[in-house]
């Protein structure tokens, strides 16, 4: 099931058990509602609390018989307007929607004007001075290829491995908008947002482009630049 | 004093003297923290309850000595996230937001997808079935010029004259975004949402483009479209 949704009323994708709203416990109960079995559905990731999603994918096993293309419409009518399923398809038993996905794009949106939109609020963050995008790119462009990723993530006890492949990684912009778009087999925690923050100094002037495979090959969290907030990035596909 | 303004959590524009937030209200309740003068906004004209600006013009009268360039930020501090002031400039005494108005440009947004997006939610009204835009721009062709606009418009006891002049009349999409974007020297109340109304009718093959002409000639509101929802409409500018 292909998912997306706003991310700022909730606590994140994952069950906490703590009473705190999140996707995933909303979509159990929608999915309880609708199929009055007890569903756990497994999302391609965590998105931390406040990311949006525009095209999360989760996977599910369940007993019900309405057909796969049927579900949208009928878990949309039972789920909260800010979350809204664009797609369901059958798959094979051993598919996992976390487990079986080859690649993540993710985006990450700044609005870059002298006073923030209204409208942009919770969907982007707010940078007020001017940025050289041209850096920027030329910053990202170092990102591309298979890495060692310790200097850009946020401790994750779990996580052993720290390489990871970008194989795409673009600043656009549309107007104020400036979009950071990046693929890869696989993200490790607050690592898009971390990577923004880091491309961000360059923007400023605070930092060359040349920089960044020098923080790479140095793996310091503390090296790098800050972890912009989460109302900015989005989980924008998930391939298999 | 140019703004924009997410309407949703605002009673319109117009102060109520219910208790009910307006952006009215709001900015004068701003602008007294700010000068400690209890001043009167005049906006270029009431938005209603759900609709929005990107580029609402108000004008008051203050002693402050603050320069007008300065302004915009030191309002925005204490206005909610959902009230920025773009801009403010110093104007002559006889300067009126409402009746120096030469020109009004409006847009009304559509989604125009099965699913609703969650991020437009609050922003663009959703049509779920396919739309012909084509024949939607022939219909909005024919507001172009000076009508009277009897049938286009609610009930308002304080209005004698129904005639306005339509300078500009386009339908655009952008993906999933329709975009009914009108400049006239002045609007009837609910009279885009009216208009969008009756596109949609032929949008959706159930009337045609030439009935426009007849709608306009026949001067009743029973006659032509529903009015289509405030969350969907955007004041986009004003011209002087």
């Amino acid at each position: 099931m292909t998912l997306a949704y706003d991310g700022t009323q909730y606590h994140g994708f994952q069950k906490q058990g703590s009473g705190l709203k999140t996707i995933q416990e909303t979509l159990e109960q929608a999915l309880f509602v609708l199929t009055q079995e007890t569903i756990t559905v497994h999302g391609s990731g965590r998105t931390d609390a406040g990311v949006h999603a525009q095209g999360q994918v989760i996977s599910f096993q369940s007993e019900i018989r309405v057909p796969a293309q049927r579900l949208p419409l009928a878990i949309n009518s039972v789920l909260p307007r800010d979350i809204r399923v664009l797609e369901c398809v059958d798959v094979e038993p051993d598919f996992h929607a976390r487990f079986t996905a080859k690649r993540k794009t993710y985006c990450y949106k700044l609005y870059n004007e002298r006073h923030m939109s209204p409208f942009w609020r919770y969907y982007a963050y707010h940078i007020p001075v001017p940025l050289d995008l041209g850096k920027m790119q030329q910053g990202a462009d170092y990102f591309r290829g298979t890495h060692d990723f310790s200097g850009f993530c946020a401790k994750d006890t779990k996580v052993r491995n720290f390489v990871r492949t970008i194989y795409d990684c673009e600043i656009d912009n549309e107007g104020p908008i400036v979009s950071f778009r990046i693929t890869g087999n696989g993200f490790l925690w607050n690592m898009v947002r971390i990577m923004m923050g880091t491309l961000l100094t360059i923007g400023k002037g605070k930092r060359l482009p040349q920089d960044i495979p020098k923080l790479l090959a140095a793996g310091e969290r503390q090296s790098v630049g800050a972890t912009v907030p989460p109302h900015g990035l989005y989980l924008v596909s998930v391939e298999y």
